[in-house]
């Protein structure tokens, strides 16, 4: 896939140069520098692993055919598109956490330049794809199917992140509010739908397929981005913060985390009395109390079986797929996350 | 028109409740009643222009015939989806503008239970606009149109967001960065794309009319929300507070006026020294020597010129259009803001 990150990055400059120069605008220096500014602070900056995997997908789905450039910058200006959505929404997010670092860097909207202009930055990113989409996708006849895709995700994202929001004012009150069934309605919705399901279901759209005809797959990537964000949860406390690219806060930011989840489930009277003291308080006191209480349950060997009994069980899912190019597409996606560390 | 404001009103409760089942999205009891408060808060209470004004211009374009009920259901839906678009515009600027209230009531996110929730809730509302779209114009040959139109003004509006919060930081440092050239540019994009000309975009594509048609009528409508955002910059100043329903601010605000960028540019030196030591400060003693030097230059007057000049140039180009409907249509539109006072 090296081959392909550097078509891929290429593929950016050409996508801001147009958006740079997009006619529905007239463009002044200074915003067209603002905007060049904020595309790069804020869109390549990540793994791109979501970007990156719509080439992947779509080089599956043609079961080894080898991709036209046309095909290549095609699929590449979708990968774009979500990574696109994702800054749109990492921008958003980190102005309503409050939080301070974003891929290792101070979060856009922390710039003394910036600040609230973040919001409407947030917004400029979002409108990006469309205009993306139009310039180089209008004549397609999936483009409507492509509009309506980004929509929904959009919409879904957007939800739940709005249950996490709410859950996390209600927890705060009542700790217990917080439970399993609440916290994979938030993850599902706020990461699973545009982390896993958006880039394979565009790779299925530019191969002419019917995405009504992929509800499986829908469902099995839906439920690796559940597992996938229960590894961010699991990171957030556990991982090293170098190779996470950020300091977690989730203990102090009170959120309806796996882990807090899973405690709350494990803890007895006296555990779950610690746990309502010290969660969400700012105090690295109160954190170090929640995080030995997190020792002390064995939270990270709770966190290896779920790793292992989900994995399991979409390799079997997997394997029932009828398509052999989709079965290995999935595989391939189940691969990367796998046991990550970042 | 009465008529069809009852009408109007009614279809916000259907359109509400429908996207409270969206059934894109598994709700909770919290997450539903959150969204139908905030609706309820935000995008009902205004004034509806623009919502009623894409009734108003399809039965223009009808010249005279009847409107079936499901025609009148689908211009009112449209209608409301140029008011969500507004609401999310607004709940947002609060944010970045640190205003403290909106249409006689705290600001959104002013609202305890909600601070920085509001930035996902202006979110919802945008992603609203598609949801409510795709139920219920999904099957018509022009829904790909709509969702374009939709998209490419977000995108100007935002646009004009973002140079209007550019220039502020920078006539912050340097007032002489105003001019009636980026004054233009800021309402035009920020303004008329969505209050003028997509309502009546809305009701062209209704008609089955292909946009590109249309550029003239565009430019028209651009031309006349340019002056409605001057008209609201005078009476910002020069409007009677009972009569406009606020006191205001932009002096203190150090808004870019089309009021101080005339003065700027009839200035001579001594005067524009008296602009620079006094426009942005909060003191009402230096409100009141900019307004003593808006007089000394007779900003009125210039006003009352401005607007016999271009309301002369509205009604010629509006006069030389092809098609009566249309001119019937513009001229409507000009009478109501023509020397409006609110």
């Amino acid at each position: 896939m090296a081959d392909y990150r550097s078509k891929f990055l290429n593929v950016y400059s050409i996508l801001k140069s147009e958006l740079l120069e997009d006619p529905a605008f007239e463009w002044t220096d200074a915003s067209r520098k603002w905007v060049d500014r904020m595309l790069d602070y804020n869109v390549p900056g990540g793994k791109l692993n979501r970007g990156l995997s719509v080439i992947d997908s779509y080089k599956f789905l043609k079961e080894g055919q080898e991709l036209t450039e046309n095909e290549i910058f095609l699929a590449c200006a979708l990968g774009w598109c979500i990574e696109w959505l994702q800054a749109y929404f990492l921008v958003l997010d980190d102005i309503m956490d409050n939080s301070h670092t974003r891929r290792g860097q101070p979060c856009w909207y922390r710039l003394p330049k910036v600040g609230m202009i973040a919001v409407n930055d947030g917004v400029l990113l979002r409108n990006h794809i469309p205009r993306i989409l139009k310039k180089h996708f209008r004549e397609k006849p999936y483009y409507v199917d492509l509009l309506d895709l980004f929509n929904e995700v959009e919409f879904q994202t957007a939800s739940g992140q709005m249950i996490d929001l709410i859950t996390t004012i209600e927890g705060e009150k009542d700790l217990s509010k917080y439970s399993l069934a609440i916290h994979r309605r938030i993850v599902q919705y706020k990461t699973a739908y545009y982390s896993f399901y958006l880039p394979v279901a565009c790779a299925l759209l530019m191969s002419g397929e019917n995405l009504d005809n992929h509800i499986e797959v829908k469902n099995v990537l839906v439920e690796m981005g559940t597992y996938f964000q229960v590894q961010d949860d699991y990171l957030d406390c556990f991982g090293a913060p170098e190779k996470i690219g950020k300091i977690g806060t989730d203990i102090e930011d009170f959120k309806c985390s796996w882990l807090v989840v899973k405690a709350l489930e494990l803890a007895n009277e006296e555990q779950k009395k610690t746990l309502f003291e010290n969660y969400g308080k700012p105090d690295p006191a109160n954190v170090a109390i929640v995080k030995a209480l997190y020792n002390e349950l064995n939270l990270e060997g709770v966190y290896l079986d779920y790793e292992e009994k989900v994995s399991k069980k979409l390799t079997a899912t997997i394997e029932a797929q009828p398509s052999k190019a989709v079965q290995a597409l999935l595989k391939s996606f189940l691969a990367k996350i796998y046991k990550r560390q970042k």
